[in-house]
């Protein structure tokens, strides 16, 4: 067997060119937040539906303004006024004036809207305009918002707040996407207990399977814990199989020792129609990482460090499951003490975000990578790219909320 | 009443001031992601509870290995092997070594493991070390991850999948969170139909409750939804009374005319108990914003207009769901075209997030308030600050992702 390591991008595109696209399912437009749409969406009507005022005022035509002025106010008659949620039972003719609420329906022959603040009431039927208004001026026009038969969301877009309101006002009440990814998790390592045991010598609870699937929730997965297995290759092949079965994806993990890493190794590789894509990441923490594909279904092999594992799942898992995240841009941000990496290795350092004169600041947190508390007081990562040997206090580099 | 006019920082600032502290209750580690701790949590015991090798190598006694290289290797007794997961059962003596795994315990005695690379097996029972190691070298102590009795986690912390590692490695099998606030909805307008609905002429769909329903349920908060209520001020304040009874904050939205914003001013203001912190905020898009405490209740009457409301909800509301959230710093980005705003005033614009060159340039996005789409077409909102005049492009402005 061939034994690969990857720089963490080109493993990250190695994974997601085998990704088999998920299937469908429609849902309420209530329960669409953070879901991810399977296909474009297209308006089937104009909104707004009708020319709208944005203003409290008198609906008027343009014209009737020009040259208006407080020496020298436009005087137009009150014909009308129109209603809320109702349509104007008349049109405004020239010299003319309805009263109009924002979000009224301007009258035919209208075309734009006086703030009442630039005008003055003369008499119950008689309006001063202080100010004129250019043709469209405080309105909103027909299909201003959306046109009929526009795309209005692309497919792939993870809906957000406002995207629910834009669905809203094109009252799309139900909306196709993709089911939630199942991703299998299976711990390992014959030291391992449940986190309710007390750890005899030698023991210790189980941090990644908890950690992982907490992880997968907050990437819109739905994580299915396979549980903790020994350190034995037919167990082992038995639960792959199994979380295969039921899962898009599935996440090894524990099993940081050598001989613990070729069990991994040689139980994924086992299965039938198994292959290993990669083996050893230039990244650290995280090196120890395997990558394969077996059937169509994504496996990752993930080192059994806590820290390093989560890590690793940031960069190479969760993009997988969240495609579209626009956000993995980095901060910058100032380095608050200088720190080495080896170049030909991209590394992550665990840091506190401090505001220092305005100037967010990252402060590394060392550690070895076992210890799962230095990256619960992280606030995120710092990230030194493959080609550089370190980055001095007071540089900018990247960050990355966690 | 006296109408008082807020920046957006000094109304968040009154709001928060009145907030209650919302009851606790205990839920299962696996659903505890996103949940805002309701005290500080404390470790029982050293984690681990034991000295473990972070490398596959030897245990050793560090002073045997003090001046080994490969022309003269220190040669070691190979007198024992530590099993995963269990005690090892004898110790490691001056001049021995045993095998270890990584996450092996320390046998008593030994002080550093031996990466198994630095060293070479001369027969099954000796083996070379050809680099020295120094004391605790390779391993972690106990306790080095969380020492018995430390503050692990503090109150008001909201639960990350390296904060569920942490307290997963504790054996924190339960924990004590905040209850989810729940917030009610009320939509206002006698233009407004359901989402389900063909608006007749005249008539919109409702954007806003299911817009801020969702951007509740984002903020982690659960939404409650009352409908959307006629501009009627008996039927307004029926339904306001039903909301605070079953809510800790309630939204009220829509009504952008005059009228009805002092319909919405009334509803509250003559709830029994009521008290109106602020009305108007000195912020575009947003001014027409109401605050209010009603026994302890807040009610918060946002914008009409969908665009200003979720701003509003953004900076306003989200941040008294949210206090912990240390990630509202913004973005540095720089701006792709000029903006004009109004000195006295804090604006916020609509914008496109591209990379150019490597450098993340926010492209406005402009377009009136009520157009829903122009924020879902933007990844987020620049913003100006109060004291200036607009900014030009090419300048560094704050960006905040949507």
């Amino acid at each position: 067997m061939l034994f690969t390591t990857l720089t963490l991008a080109a493993a990250r595109q190695k994974l997601a060119e085998r990704l088999c696209p998920l299937p469908c399912e429609e849902v309420p437009l209530a329960e669409a937040l953070g879901r991810v749409l399977s296909g474009p969406v297209q308006a089937r009507e104009d909104v707004p539906g009708f020319d709208r005022a944005t203003m409290d005022g008198f609906a008027v035509r343009a014209a009737d303004t020009f040259g208006a002025s407080e020496g020298l106010p436009a005087y137009l008659r009150v014909t009308g006024e129109v209603l809320m949620g109702q349509a104007p039972n008349g049109r405004v003719g020239p010299g003319e004036a309805w009263r109009i609420p924002t979000g009224g329906m301007l009258p035919e022959g209208a075309d734009a809207v006086v703030m009442v603040e630039h005008t003055e009431e003369v008499s119950s039927d008689m309006v001063a305009v202080l100010r004129p208004v250019a043709p469209e001026e405080n309105v909103v026009r027909r299909g201003d918002d959306v046109r009929a038969g526009a795309v209005i969301l692309p497919a792939g877009r993870r809906l957000r707040p406002q995207d629910i309101g834009l669905l809203a006002a094109c009252g799309v009440a139900r909306v196709s996407v993709a089911k939630r990814p199942v991703v299998g998790i299976i711990g390992t390592g014959d030291e391992i207990v449940g986190i309710e045991a007390t750890p005899a010598p030698g023991q210790v609870r189980d941090v990644n399977t908890p950690a992982l699937a907490a992880a997968v929730c907050a990437a819109g997965g739905v994580p299915v814990v396979f549980g903790v297995v020994r350190d034995e290759l037919s167990a082992l092949e038995e639960v792959l199989s199994e979380a295969l079965a039921a899962a898009e994806m599935v996440l090894l993990t524990g099993g940081s020792s050598v001989g613990v890493r070729d069990l991994t190794l040689r139980a994924v590789a086992a299965l039938p129609g198994a292959e290993v894509l990669f083996h050893g990441l230039a990244v650290k923490p995280g090196k120890p990482t395997v990558g394969a594909v077996v059937n169509g279904r994504l496996v990752v092999g993930l080192p059994g460090h806590p820290v390093s594992a989560l890590v690793v799942f940031e960069f190479l898992v969760r993009p997988l499951l969240e495609p579209e995240r626009i956000d993995r841009v980095p901060l910058k941000v100032r380095l608050g003490r200088s720190l080495r990496s080896a170049p030909g290795r991209e590394d992550y350092f665990r840091a506190r975000l401090v505001v220092e004169n305005g100037v967010l600041v990252a402060e590394p947190i060392l550690g070895k990578s076992g210890l799962i508390a230095t990256l619960s007081e992280a606030e995120g990562l710092i990230r030194l790219p493959l080609d550089v040997a370190g980055a001095e206090a007071g540089e900018m580099v990247d960050f990355f909320l966690l």
